[in-house]
C-alpha cells in the first residue's frame, strides 16, 4: 500500500520540522496518540503542552506516558483549546512553537456528544498561528461520520481558504472514494521574505 | 518548505511502484516532463510508452529523450489517449503496467485552445486502471486555471467518487488557499485480497 494512513501522514510531516529539544502542542489530547508521538521526538530536553476539557482524557493519556517513560516532558493542562494560550504558556513561547496538532471531533471509547466544535476550533487554530514559528506546522486531522463533524469539517475548510498566501501554505489529503475517511489539513507558517533578505 | 510541490510529489509516489526495467504510460505527454522521469527509472530494460494528439508536443519530447540518451527505452505515439490502447500496446501487458501519468490542461508553451476534456480523459483512466498491474499508481495533476478547467476537475473528482473501495484506494491533495493552484489524485489499484490469501 503505497498511500499512507493519514494520522501517520501528519506524523511524518511533524517530524520534518520538530527536533529534539523543540517545544510542540497537542492541542486535542484524546487517548494521547500524538502527545506520546510528539513527546518521544522533542525528548527529555523539550516540552509537548497538552489541552484537552475531558479528565477522562488527560488521565488515560497521563498513565499512557507515564507507562512507557515520556511524562517528564510533557504538561497536561485540563483547559478548553479556544481560551487564551497566553493564560498557559511562557510568554516567550509566541512565535517559537515548532508543531501544533489537532485531531478534531470525539473521544475514542468516550462520551460522543462531547466534540470539538467549529467555532472553538477555529478560535484556537487561530492561535496556533499566531503561537506558531515560522516554518512551523499545524496538522487537522478531520473527521465527518459523526453529528456534526461535516459542519465542522467545512467550516476548518473554509476557514483555511481564507489564509493569506504566501504567508500560509496549506494542503488538503482526502480520501475520495470513502465516506467518512478521516481528512488532513497541513498548514505551514511561511518564513517571512522581507526577513530572509536582511 | 515543507509541504510539496504537486509535480514532485506525483514522482515521489510513482518512484514507489516503478522498478528498473518496469513499464509506464505517460498518457498526456505534452514537453516531456513525465516522459523523461519515467524513462529514467524504468533504465534501458523498461519502457515507457507516451501518448499524445499533438505532433508539436511529441517532436519536443523526443528531441529532449534523445539530448538526454533516454529515447531508447521510450515509444512515442500521436494517439487520442481516450482510444482503445489495445490498438497499441502489447495484449501481454494488459494489468501489468506499473504506472500511469496524466498531465491535464493544454501544452505549456503549445495553443491554449488544444486541451483535455472531461468525456475523453475519464475514457482514458478508465483504460489506465485496466492496464495496470495490482499495487501500480495512477497519478493524475488538475488545472483549473483554463477554460474548461474547473469543469474537467470536477468530473475527475466525481469519477474517482464512483470508483469501487477497496479494489481502489484514492488520495487528492489539493492547495486550500491558492486559487488555480493545481491538484493531484493518486489511485491505487490494490492487491485482490482473496487472490494474497491463495
Amino acid at each position: 500500500m503505497v498511500l499512507p494512513n493519514l494520522l501517520h501522514q501528519a506524523h511524518e510531516y511533524i517530524r520534518c520540522v520538530l527536533p529534539a529539544g523543540g517545544v510542540a502542542i497537542d492541542a486535542t489530547v484524546g487517548n494521547g496518540n500524538d502527545t506520546l508521538f510528539l513527546a518521544k521526538i522533542v525528548g527529555k530536553s523539550g516540552t509537548v503542552y497538552g489541552f484537552d476539557i475531558q479528565d477522562q482524557a488527560l488521565r488515560a493519556t497521563r498513565k499512557r506516558l507515564e507507562s512507557e517513560g515520556h511524562m517528564k516532558q510533557v504538561q497536561l493542562f485540563q483547559y478548553p483549546h479556544q481560551q487564551p494560550w497566553s493564560e498557559i504558556l511562557p510568554n516567550q513561547l509566541r512565535q517559537n512553537i515548532d508543531a501544533v496538532m489537532f485531531n478534531l471531533g470525539y473521544l475514542p471509547h468516550g462520551d460522543p456528544s462531547i466534540i470539538t466544535k467549529p467555532q472553538s476550533t477555529i478560535a484556537a487554530c487561530e492561535q496556533a498561528l499566531e503561537w506558531l514559528r515560522s516554518g512551523g506546522l499545524i496538522t487537522l486531522v478531520l473527521y465527518t461520520g459523526h453529528k456534526g463533524g461535516t459542519e465542522e469539517a467545512e467550516s476548518v475548510l473554509k476557514w483555511c481558504r481564507s489564509l493569506p498566501h504566501p504567508q500560509f501554505s496549506i494542503m488538503l489529503h482526502q480520501r475520495l472514494n470513502r465516506t467518512h475517511a478521516p481528512s488532513l489539513v497541513v498548514i505551514e507558517k511561511n518564513f517571512d521574505r522581507k526577513m530572509l533578505c536582511q
